[in-house]
């Protein structure tokens, strides 16, 4: 039996300019007329369930390819083929993050000319992924509620360098000592540019706002 | 004002080979009669406050101290400061882990001869810190129930490279999706050694029986 998704062992880049290849391979996807999301967060925020939530929204509006990266497993990339959306599932070798020319692999794999929006699911981790540019149009992020509020002070960079963050699992605020206000204040502390987008993706609350903003994105860089 | 704590800025070590130094670390470790404790998990599952639930226990019969390593920030050694441990706050540059090298530093600054236990409270992340064998003689991990019960399947080294692990958080159990009995077969899948402890920091629950463990451990190494 063959799976519904494919698995790419990604290699890492030759290119010694990662900046560079991944202006170039943006500069390909503004050709093809594809957004590139880069999605991050720490394993086990919920990104996988929301990019369902995601989809679930927007799969019959925009034509939608989704790359699962993850050093071993391929739980993710099952779970998006399941719910009737193109996915790949990339390998990344024991690599903790991505940069432009593993994604273009990626890229050329799920073939980009017929699709919209390609999100990528980044490695599980609050660091490293935040330090390559992977060519992606748009940066988002996800911390969940349990992580706790104090995330914009130990892990700068990921804040700065996205444009986007979702708070996810606020349905369970109730349990967990975690402050909206003071996490709203760290995070535009690191990026007062960042649009934040508190969020449930279990329950559906707040997942609209987030998609709104999403597709709004991909009509600017596609039309 | 003076902080009660310092905060240490650590250099990627000038040692090409990290197990070697890693285990010249551990014979001096030994000599001075000192356990080093490596404790990894993903941001926000819960180190700092599982730690001062472990201090709370332990701190009248052994002389702690706690090596808090962030990428950036110093509200952790603060916290464990002000519970009345011994901490300094290593800060790594960006880096996402500690090697021998940088942990040797850290151990320098708070002096291991009149300590019984050091425990490094690692960057939070659980891809990098799992590939530098910091020095330790043990190394665990904490999972928090919110995080998920996949977790080994997609991070598998971590698991692997860990003698314990704590599955934090169990308090909010009944609001996820986290099967006990998986998450267990899943670690035991990577590493049959594992010895697993299910815990609530929050609560107090399950704690005992890992300040048991750790106690056994430390006195095992120091006698």
């Amino acid at each position: 039996m063959t799976e519904p998704y494919k698995i790419i062992e990604v290699k890492e880049s030759v290119f010694a300019d990662n900046d560079r290849e991944a202006a170039r391979l943006r500069a390909q996807l503004k050709q093809d007329r594809t957004f590139l999301l880069n999605l991050m967060s720490s394993p086990g925020s919920g990104k996988t369930t929301t990019l369902l939530r995601t989809l679930e929204t927007l799969k019959d509006e925009l034509r939608i390819g989704v790359m699962e990266a993850d050093i071993d497993s391929d739980v993710d990339a099952k779970t998006i083929a399941d719910a009737g959306v193109k996915s790949i599932q990339l390998h990344t070798g024991g690599m903790c993050h991505l940069d432009a020319g593993m994604t273009e692999q990626g890229l050329k794999e799920i073939g980009t000319k017929n699709l919209d929006l390609v999100v990528l699911e980044n490695v599980g981790n609050l660091v490293c992924p935040a330090e390559f540019d992977t060519g992606a149009v748009k940066n988002a992020m996800i911390l969940s509620v349990p992580e706790g509020h104090d995330k914009p002070l130990k892990y700068p960079l990921i804040f700065t360098v996205c444009d986007a963050l979702i708070i996810n699992k606020i349905d369970v605020l109730p349990y967990f000592d975690f402050d909206m206000e003071k996490v709203v204040k760290y995070a535009h502390m690191r990026n007062p540019k960042l649009k934040i987008f508190p969020l449930s993706a279990k329950t559906g609350e707040g997942v609209d706002d987030w998609c709104g903003w999403l597709r709004k994105q991909v009509h600017e860089w596609n039309d």
